[in-house]
């Protein structure tokens, strides 16, 4: 990602995150075997985000932004740890699941020992109790994202339902990221609200991508077979529109409502979707909330609105 | 426990304790439904230790305390859920687990949301990043004490083993309940080190007499059989001593380390533990710990150090 080269965010910060983040889970002999392959790989969009936004006046000394990056990426991961624990997933990031290698106890308390890190991060970088409650209230909506996606499963949602859901697992933490720059970085309120508008709506967009390459993606290139979300029971923006719009919505209805789906059904469900517009109705969707993460942007140093203007397009962009 | 009464930790106290404790899981229906029952039941140990030691010197304001209070009471009932996930139990504190009734992911979820409560009640009650560093600290000890234990079931600690763990499980967070008291309550460092001693030593012997009353209580007090400690694969205290002194150590030792551990051989196991001096031997340890606590006590209030002596005896008479 070369757009950031003149935003502050150097690859010095970069090499420096890694850095960090491998030393923040070498404590005893097995966390430092368990979970440095965890945090290996990622897009890292978390951190980036954040550090970005911290840098969004002038540049910010590494020590002062780089716990609490370090503190976004382990909360990241270790939702991820514990979101692998039951939907059967074997790999991530390219790594055996820690579910799959320790079996399910051990990756709850894997898990649970990496947010308790994170929060160490933040309570040792001094950052204060605003910074702790913006944190503690997004693991919370995380959470609270997956719980209702755990309760619907093989349920179809509305489409207020369905952005509820994707505003609790995804949009609120990229938000969060974007808000904690700002206030570390010194913005004023309005500036740090627009930042804010602009993470959630970046959230909105990215995981409606997301949803959308589970249907259109290129298997080879995801590492995921088409349709994988239907597997789970997980119902999203894709099937809801072609139940609105296929000539096959009642036959489509009957698959992904059934807790028996088989390998065939999934084929089948993808083919119905493909059948509509949905692609382009999703892909519209998620541009619209790009556009609004774009004029959401306050008015910061030029090279930080184009690493982040950047980061917008990429999100949509992207094909994996 | 009407020794509290003298304390300055009140009636009304405790009763604002579980009124709060109830309204910090009443965010939605879904988590006021299947968080109310966890939080209901339970000695309250933690919270009172913290009341106590918070009001060492003078009267502490309620809205100053009980935030904290009842993050320490979430903590302890987030690992509780945790730990239900995978070791089999149906019940705990007489209800049914998270797990046995939501199923393993919602279990991950619901524990994973108390932690995350804890958090933001202490954040939005500004204790600072000393207070939170303690807690989050706290978290991650609990879970390597859980590790080390799930990695090693089956086998046989030596004494330092032993002592690690349930140092890490249970010693480390009585300890940081006073320790924390101790900060909130205004005293100074060395009168903080002396109630962190006292909460370490006191959670010794807590955990010790845990373990006593696996082989030694009364089931229809305990609310478990006895030796079912044996059953998920972890070795306490009197099978250490029992394996040093018994006539049938290899008999003992062949049954604890059988993975496919049957419910006679965990009869047999009582009835070889029974024939040693393991009983003995394990509570004067435990009120060795109990000495060390009650001389730990710095100069205090005296009716707070009353009732942290009375808390100290409650925790080696207990029969449940």
């Amino acid at each position: 990602m070369n757009f950031l080269a003149a935003s502050g965010v150097t690859v010095e910060i970069l090499q420096l995150l890694e850095e960090n983040l491998r030393q923040s889970v070498t404590e005893d002999e097995f966390i430092k075997k368990s979970c440095t392959p965890l945090i290996q790989g990622g897009k890292r969009l978390r951190p980036m985000l954040f550090l970005l936004c911290a840098n969004s006046r002038e540049k910010i000394l590494p020590e002062k932004i780089l716990p609490l990056a370090v503190a976004l990426e382990l909360i990241h991961t270790a939702s991820l740890v514990h979101d692998d624990i039951l939907d059967g997933s074997k790999k991530r990031r390219g790594v055996e699941t820690t579910n799959s290698k320790y079996g399910a106890q051990i990756a709850v308390l894997i898990g649970d020992y990496l947010f308790a890190k994170a929060f160490q991060l933040v309570a040792e970088g001094n950052y204060g109790d605003e910074v702790a409650l913006i944190l503690s209230k997004l693991v919370k909506n995380l959470c609270r994202g997956e719980i209702m996606q755990d309760l619907s499963l093989f349920e179809i949602p509305t489409l207020e339902e369905y952005y509820s859901r994707i505003n609790f697992k995804t949009a609120i933490f990229l938000s969060a990221c974007c808000r904690l720059g700002g206030i570390i970085g010194g913005l004023n309120r309005d500036e740090v609200d627009g930042l804010t508008v602009y993470g959630n709506s970046l959230g909105l967009a990215f995981q409606i991508v997301d949803d959308v390459l589970d249907f259109f993606g290129d298997e080879q290139l995801t590492g995921k077979s088409l349709g994988s979300d239907l597997k789970s029971g997980v119902i999203t923006l894709p099937v809801i529109r072609a139940l609105k719009v296929s000539d096959e919505a009642e036959n489509l209805r009957g698959i992904v409502t059934n807790k028996n789906i088989s390998r065939e059904d999934i084929s089948a469900a993808v083919k119905i979707v493909h059948g509509t517009d949905a692609f382009d109705y999703c892909k519209f969707r998620a541009l619209a909330h790009i556009d609004v993460a774009r004029i959401s942007l306050p008015q910061i140093k030029n090279s930080v609105k184009l690493a982040l203007e950047q980061v917008a397009d990429f999100v949509v962009m992207r094909n994996a």
